[in-house]
C-alpha cells in the first residue's frame, strides 16, 4: 500500500548482464514503491522472481543490473525505455550512495542515456526523484480484503514494516531524500496520498462513514515514526499493535 | 513534550549584540528540544522573553544572537559556558544552513571557542548533535496535567505541532540532521524516548495497565508523521484528532 515496497515479479532471473543496454534494475522503485498485487497476466507465477530474490541473487542489491528484460515488456517504445533506464539509476544510485550519489551526470553515466537527454527531460535532481514517485504512482497496488478491518490494516503495516526494513531499502532511501530536496517532498506525499485514497476502501467497506485518512493515519504512521524516523528495531508484534490502534479509531 | 520546543523564558530583550562573547542564542536546542513548565525562578515572568519573541524581533530569527544573558544564570563555570556557547552555535549554525553548515570549523568560528577545543570535545559533527540532544534531555519537561487522558495527550500534541511548525524549527532541523548522522539518529531516539518515559504518567494514572507507551506513540506519531516526514500543512485540529486515537487506544 502504504508501502513503497518490492513485490513487483519480474519475468526472468539474472543473467548476470552488467552493460546498462541489457540493465533493467527491477525498475527498483518502481517495484520498490507498489504492490503488485495486480501484476500483468504475461508473468506466470512460475517464471515470477521477486525483485528481492533478484537483489539476494545478485549479492550486490539493487546497486547492479539485476536481469534483462524481453523487450516485448516494455511498453512505451524508445522514450519509455529511455525513462526507465534513467529511474532505474536513480533508484541504483540512491541505494548504493545516497542523495549525495544522485547527480544528472551520475544518472547518465549509470543509464547510459546521453546526459543532454538527461538534462532535457528531467533537469535536476529533484525533477528525477518526482519522476520515480510518479512511476511508483502509475503501477496498479491493490489493497488487502482478508475479511476484516484489523486484517486488512495488519496487512498493509506489514507491507510497510517489509519495505522500510529490507536490506537495501528504496523506500528509506527516498524518505532519506525527501529531507533534501523539496522536489522529492512534494513527490513523497502525493505518492502516499494517493495510496491512502486507494487504501481507504478497506476502512469504508467495513465502517461506512468512518474517516478512512485518519483510521489509516492512526495504523500506519507509528510504523513510519518507529521504523523511519526513530529508526527503532521492528518488533514482530509492531504491525497489528498499530492495526488495532486504528481498528479502535473507528469507533 | 514530545515537543523539541521553544517555550524557555529567557531573561532579556535583545541588545543586538553580535560578538561571540556576548551572544547567547537562546540556548536555541536547549530551549527548542524542551518545555521549560517547571522554568528556573530566578526568570520572573514579567522579565522572561519567549525565544519566538526574540526571535520575530531580531528578524533573522534564530541566526543572530539573540539576547546577553547575565552570567549568573549560566550554572557550571567555565565549562559549562563553553559547552553552552558550542550548543548554540550548533543550533544557529543548523537552522540557518542546515546539516551541511554544520562543520566543527563553522562552529568554533561561530561560538569564539578555539577549533582545537571543540575537536577535543566534540570530535565532529555526529558527536555535536548528540550533544545537542543530551543538553534537551537534561532540561525539565512537566508533563500536562489537565485531568483528562483527552486533555493531556492533547496539550503534548500541541507542543509537538507548535515545535515542527515554528519558524524556524529547530526540531524538524534535528530530525532532518539525524537522516545524515547516525550519532543524531541516536541521539534523536534517546532523547523522544526518554521524553515518551516522563510522559507516560499521563496514560497511568487515566488508565492503570494501559501500555503507555502505544498509547502515547499512537497519538504522537501522526503527528510527526503529517508534519515532519510528509510535510503536509498543519490543521486547527490535528491535535486533538490523533489525541483521541491515543485516548481510544487504552480501552
Amino acid at each position: 500500500m502504504c508501502s513503497i515496497n518490492h513485490m513487483e515479479p519480474i519475468p526472468q532471473a539474472p543473467t548476470g548482464a552488467t552493460g546498462p543496454e541489457a540493465a533493467s534494475p527491477a525498475t527498483a522503485i518502481q517495484g520498490a514503491t507498489s504492490q503488485q498485487a495486480t501484476a500483468p497476466a504475461t508473468n506466470s507465477p512460475e517464471t515470477a522472481v521477486p525483485e528481492t530474490a533478484v537483489r539476494e541473487t545478485t549479492g550486490a542489491a539493487a546497486t547492479r543490473p539485476a536481469a534483462a528484460r524481453p523487450a516485448a515488456a516494455r511498453p512505451g517504445g524508445r522514450t519509455a525505455r529511455t525513462r526507465e533506464r534513467v529511474l532505474d539509476a536513480v533508484a541504483s544510485l540512491l541505494l548504493e550512495g545516497g542523495f549525495d550519489a544522485l547527480t544528472v551526470d551520475a544518472v547518465a553515466a549509470r543509464s547510459g542515456v546521453h546526459r543532454t537527454t538527461v538534462y532535457r527531460r528531467w533537469r535536476d535532481t529533484g525533477a528525477l526523484l518526482a519522476a520515480s514517485f510518479d512511476a511508483a504512482r502509475e503501477q496498479p497496488w491493490q489493497p488487502p480484503d482478508t475479511g476484516s478491518l484489523l486484517g486488512d490494516l495488519t496487512e498493509i503495516n506489514r507491507q510497510i514494516v517489509a519495505a522500510l526494513t529490507e536490506e537495501p531499502s528504496i523506500t528509506r532511501a527516498l524518505i532519506t531524500a525527501s529531507f533534501r530536496s523539496p522536489a522529492a517532498a512534494d513527490a513523497l506525499r502525493g505518492f502516499w496520498s494517493d495510496r491512502f485514497t486507494t487504501a481507504a476502501v478497506v476502512v469504508e467497506r467495513a465502517a461506512p462513514g468512518a474517516d478512512a485518512r485518519t483510521v489509516l493515519i492512526a495504523s500506519c504512521a507509528p510504523i513510519f515514526y518507529e521504523l523511519a524516523l526513530m529508526r527503532s528495531p521492528a518488533t514482530d508484534d509492531l504491525a497489528e499493535r498499530y492495526a488495532r490502534v486504528g481498528a479502535a479509531a473507528v469507533t
